[in-house]
């Protein structure tokens, strides 16, 4: 059975998976940013997101490799996807990441308003579901062709995805920044009710890697 | 200036600071003990709580005899003290800690319900204060005698003096455990408002030790 994964989602020391006032100046949020200095310096990120060389090797760029790792399509929220909010009001939004989005894979955006899909450059499309998470996963397990389905975020997706028993295992960095507001991912969620356990604890000098597995 | 001190405080991953259901038998909540496995395991710890020899030392003993160093008194809330809750039926409890608790020093517990002063032996005197948080603190700073005073929590009681500004550093260990439910350390405290960095960041094999300091 493949499975569906949460990885290199950073939160802060207060438990934040992202910065008040999320914008279009500030993706992340205010201090958002910060978290995921981890991420930034390693030779992953380094080459998916930026398409640079260099950046580090090591515990962190082990887990963000990991990440990438036997991946065949995305799941996000429609607030990672863009800060457009409401009704998709033109089509001019084309998300984050440029012509060539560093996905390279079908790529499932939930959403309450219906859009046609977006193909982009590099193997990347979205594909806006209005059906609910349930409905997203399936058609990202379908679209996945036999390997897993990796959940971006934002904290309120995998929220809700963890209220259902739909996780089967999050990768989790704590970052040494406080945020002081935002949206908080274990609010609410009782983690050993839903089945989950620690099951790796990997620390390093810019994060703390956390792998949590539902059994 | 002496400071306020939080000291070796353990939080799980998802942010609790005990386990639900405290109780005479589970004085930690229920799964709050394995919070609490790295600094059992240190020689500091070995040493002050069951005067044994022995334990580890490095990263996390380090963290623990810093606790320990230049402290004159203690700060701790009525939950802290004992199981009993509302008025003193009788002066039975005297502390989890035996006749010799590891104190050595005066320790002031916040309570609603007045009560004479318990004089220990090895050097602790529980002195019982019902004239809240600042009191308690003044009489604390008075008897360390120039040295700094410790909180030694739980975590309702750290809550108080943080949102009053009252607390210089924090060491707070976060442990690779999940305990789902009961007392969030952080919840509705804005960290950044509040005027606290994270000023040092030691990951450990058995957790990730993180000093908060109020600028």
């Amino acid at each position: 059975m493949t499975k569906l994964r949460v990885e290199s989602f950073t939160i802060s020391i207060d438990g934040f998976g992202a910065g008040p006032d999320q914008s279009l100046e500030n993706p992340l949020g205010i201090g958002g940013k910060a978290l995921h200095g981890w991420a930034f310096a390693t030779r992953t990120f380094q080459a998916q997101l930026f398409g640079a060389q260099g950046g580090e090797t090591g515990i962190d760029d082990d887990f963000a490799a990991r990440g990438f790792h036997n991946v065949g399509a995305w799941i996000m929220g429609r607030n990672m996807f863009g800060p457009v909010r409401g009704p998709w009001l033109d089509e001019s939004w084309r998300g984050w990441w440029g012509d060539n989005p560093v996905y390279h894979k079908p790529v499932f955006v939930l959403t309450d308003h219906p859009r046609a899909p977006l193909v982009m450059e590099g193997g990347t499309t979205f594909h806006f579901v209005t059906k609910g998470i349930r409905a997203a996963l399936e058609l990202a397990r379908e679209a996945a062709n036999g390997k897993d389905v990796r959940i971006g975020g934002g904290a309120s997706t995998i929220r809700q995805y963890l209220r259902e028993r739909l996780i089967d295992e999050l990768h989790i960095a704590i970052a040494p920044v406080l945020l002081g507001e935002g949206e908080r991912l274990f609010d609410g969620i009782h983690l050993p009710d839903l089945g989950y356990t620690c099951t790796q604890h990997v620390p390093s000098q810019r994060a703390t890697h956390i792998v949590l597995t539902r059994t």
